[in-house]
């Protein structure tokens, strides 16, 4: 698929979409798991951690450096998003890590390869989140960690209640269902893992937040959202299954611009975490 | 209004509605404003604290714990709830503490009394909550901290989607706007108190969670909300305002224990909090 890469993904620039992405750590994205990766490091001392749908590799890098005797593998669907993470990992000098295309339904590694096994908003966006659980189970080591952070859509807050953001809300709900994938992925994230033979003694359920409030955060936020509505993958999906027209993808991002500004602005969504102990 | 007591609240026995909300404590309700509270404890050794809306006191007796050589005083516009308040401080053996009606809208208390001003769940219910914060901002010293921290009602995750509970979380975001609530109260925190004049800058904005889904959470969810809908004022309420007939009431409930059964259940909500810095 290297036919597909624009020029600045071939020197590992972010796409558009990306960098809303980025913002995202071990820290502020897989904060359920880190204590029991804390106490897993003392036992063990060169943990090796699979992170899942890895992206711009933010998550995994910073996972990298929490387990700096251990070892990362990144994989993602799009090959053309792996330059950018080996460059993020890069610019951070983290050498424990390594990224490679994969599929969640089909990981390219033997059983019981990794001591712990993530994903951070993958199952929302596919159709049988259950067998990519069953997959994550699979690669993962007796006495491992399964873990996973999914997105609660429905659960948005966000305020001031434009109304070109309540239109975009339902054109994200839209196209994530069109995608076959599940907005209120959160809430049945631990009913997918039940799903798949997990015992509910083996999973620890917890919810979590994540929010844009202050400016940077907001400038961050709604430039992400313009790039997306004005030129990303999100336009192109909008206009192909007719979710909005060429104007309302205007109007929204015009929305996001103003909404931005505003001092009384926040964005708020709940998230489902599990960790399965395999 | 002496006489409106039941034999069991004369006794400082919880109504049945209290019940749930016995679960909550200054740690999993007011966490936003503990690291801050704890920073003001070292420069003065004797805070004093204000919790609006105390209800059953087991917030304010827990922060008259985190501020032992400090004072606490509880509020709540029900008169019949303080001595059920004053037995939860009695069998924590908390002594820096009282409890007293009053109204948030007329505090009975001096300008610039507290150190610290708090309430949880309050301006959800109301229909002026920016006068209430403006009320609490008047009772709160120079340099003090007034503090909220209200559900988001709308942002409600329930799991399994059983028709019954859908039919309940309307009733309650009717019940709530019938009497001049706010069910999206979270979002619109930050705005309630740029109202009243605070600027931005003085105003810290975070979003938290809670959740029910552990075996004794259920349980407790589950119980606390069946004996409101088959005998506490939410029964009262639905009917008065024909938000649903007994055998509605019933068929929820009935739901209710079903999904305190299930392995898959889970219940969870966005909260907003703020601290605004007077």
């Amino acid at each position: 698929m290297e036919q597909d890469q624009t020029p600045s993904e071939k020197q590992g620039h972010p796409p558009a979409q990306a960098i809303l992405h980025e913002v995202r750590t071990a820290e502020n994205s897989a904060a359920h798991l880190l204590p029991k990766l804390q106490s897993m490091k003392e036992s063990n001392y060169h943990l090796t951690l699979l992170d899942v749908g890895a992206g711009s590799g933010t998550i995994s890098v910073s996972f990298a450096k929490l387990i700096p005797n251990g070892h990362v593998t990144g994989v993602d669907l799009n090959p053309n998003i792996l330059p950018r993470a080996r460059a993020v990992a890069e610019m951070a000098g983290v050498k424990n890590i390594e990224f490679q295309q994969g599929n969640v339904y089909k990981l390219p590694f033997a059983d019981e390869t990794f001591d712990v096994t993530f994903c951070h908003q993958v199952l929302i966006h596919i159709g049988t989140p259950w067998d990519a659980l069953r997959e994550m189970l699979r690669v993962t080591k007796r006495g491992g960690i399964v873990a996973a952070r999914e997105g609660d859509y429905e659960s948005e807050c966000v305020w001031p209640e434009l109304p070109e953001l309540c239109k975009f809300h339902k054109l994200m709900a839209g196209l994530m269902s069109a995608g076959g994938g599940t907005p209120t992925a959160g809430r049945q994230l631990l009913s997918w893992a039940l799903k798949v033979g997990v015992e509910r003694s083996q999973i620890t359920l917890s919810y979590s937040t994540s929010s844009y409030h202050t400016p940077s955060d907001k400038k961050i936020c709604s430039q992400g959202l313009c790039d997306q509505l004005r030129g990303g993958s999100l336009r192109e999906k909008a206009l192909k299954f007719g979710l909005g027209t060429e104007n309302d993808l205007e109007e929204m991002a015009k929305a996001w611009e103003e909404w931005a500004k505003r001092d009384d602005a926040s964005l708020a969504m709940l998230h489902g975490e599990i960790l399965v102990q395999k």
